[in-house]
């Protein structure tokens, strides 16, 4: 993660769109007061321009306690001053999702599922907005389980697809439903890929991304309170997504491709695949079961 | 919420079902180990009968701070032996949710967002059923914004509905669309109601609770990062839902419907209006908006 951190802020990130980072509401510009109620802020009890204006890269992640450890990670890589233990939460007026920021990266969490993503993404980009910050770049950094490869490897995103194999998101607006591209930067994922390889011990691969909107029954596991369907239908299932293209499977990417691409950002996602689905009933096996089975893989790919 | 507690816990519980939590899971019974992963739980590292036998009453909310407060106050209605601050996280091996557990009640946060309470409840479910809990009841207790109703209002659920109003919940099962009833036990919210009445300054009102899967498109809100709508189509969008008996919005009640129906668990819902949706852009106004604008209603009703 680091490198296209450091890389970036040179000269490469040139390369990056030089623009403002928008909104598509006509609504916001008149208003006097826009709160966003679940990150505990507002444009008239906060400075957003001066407390977040030279943000160039967001991080988020579904646990509050990863993000804060990433943020940890990336003073320490960026080599800050201050003490990385002393950094603090900027949402601790909510315990909805926190936020960090060390130099140019804001550090968030956003829960698990498109619902809980989509308020944050909502309230993020239009704190960018306020904060008149420019050429951002988002990352969403996760764990999933793969399809077809071996757990401790990372996917990068190439397409957000849907349960059916669609690179597309539905939206509900006021009873109807809409879809959405979810097209992601191909630049970004390149470098991405282009930065594992520097990187001992990481296998990495790009990808199609399954999003699901629940953890048991749409991604097919064998042991949740519901199940209706064999293990040869599950893994008839999962060898149709992997033909698909499919190599991971989470719960969040459909939507944050699509406001990102709705709102002109550039957007990327990788996930480490703590498990994989070809097991008969453990949702997590081997790796990353409590208590930690010690495989030294979240050590060596970083605690995200 | 105590006072239904307390009647439950009497005689008055023994109208209630009798009978073991299910799972809908052939492969429970023959699995060595379950792991509650969401839940830092499992059924060869702890032992859930002795730890979870005893509980009759399931509260959950999305958030982990207000279901803390929410277990202590449950402990000093219910009279408890023991200092209600120092009750323990019994899931702080995690942060996905916190668990507090106060004499047979057990009050859980869920998150925000159907696949988010979903994960929840799957670990739920199977945690009573491994513990052998019986006769139990779920709540679940949320905010929300209310339709043609004042802030400060109570709504128990009649029926939960999606965003059409039909009172359905879809899952995806391997890529497939099911459908299920989003049925409510009318027995708990006629009790609820009743204990309302018996309070003062807390308006309740029977009505339908729709639930969407975004805050601000779904919800027609005007200041979102995303508006492609007029004021006159929101309110077009709430008129109907109103006309469709539609109380108040939230965004996880379908799901809890679903899953209790189709386990056999008596649930109910009943969220605390915090704002209403007929305001120009302000996604919370009055109340509730940060800071705490200290309308009193918190405290009146209880902090959850």
């Amino acid at each position: 993660m680091a490198p296209i951190l450091l890389n970036c802020m040179g000269n490469d990130h040139n390369e990056y769109i030089k623009q403002q980072v928008h909104v598509k509401n006509p609504n916001l510009e008149s208003m006097e007061e826009d709160v966003l109620y679940h990150l505990s802020l507002s444009t008239k009890t906060h400075n957003l321009p001066e407390m977040f204006g030279d943000i160039k890269f967001v991080c988020v992640g579904g646990s509050a306690n990863r993000m804060k450890a990433f943020s940890q990670f990336i003073h320490q890589e960026l080599k800050l001053p201050g003490n990385p233990e002393e950094i603090s939460d900027i949402c601790e007026g909510t315990d909805r999702y926190c936020m960090y920021k060390v130099g140019p990266v804001l550090s968030l969490s956003h829960g698990m599922g498109v619902p809980s993503i989509s308020i944050m993404l909502h309230e993020l980009i239009k704190l960018l907005y306020h904060a008149q910050c420019r050429d951002v770049v988002l990352f969403r950094l996760g764990t999933s389980g793969g399809v077809g490869l071996a757990p401790g490897t990372v996917v990068v995103t190439d397409k957000a697809v849907d349960y059916s194999f669609r690179p597309q998101f539905e939206q509900v607006v006021l009873g109807k439903v809409i879809t959405r591209s979810t097209e992601l930067d191909k630049g970004v994922a390149n470098e991405l890929l282009q930065c594992s390889s520097e990187l001992q011990n990481i296998p990495t691969v790009i990808g199609n991304t399954m999003c699901t909107h629940d953890f048991y029954e749409g991604q097919g596991r064998l042991d949740g309170a519901l199940c209706s369907f064999s293990n040869e239908e599950k893994l008839d299932y999962l060898k149709r997504a992997y033909e698909a293209g499919v190599r991971n499977i989470e719960m969040e990417s459909t939507v944050f491709a699509a406001m990102c691409y709705a709102c002109g950002l550039k957007g990327s996602i990788f996930n480490l695949l703590v498990h994989h689905f070809t097991s008969r009933t453990q949702s997590f096996s081997p790796l990353c079961s409590p208590p930690c089975s010690g495989c030294g893989l979240c050590d060596i790919a970083e605690p995200f």
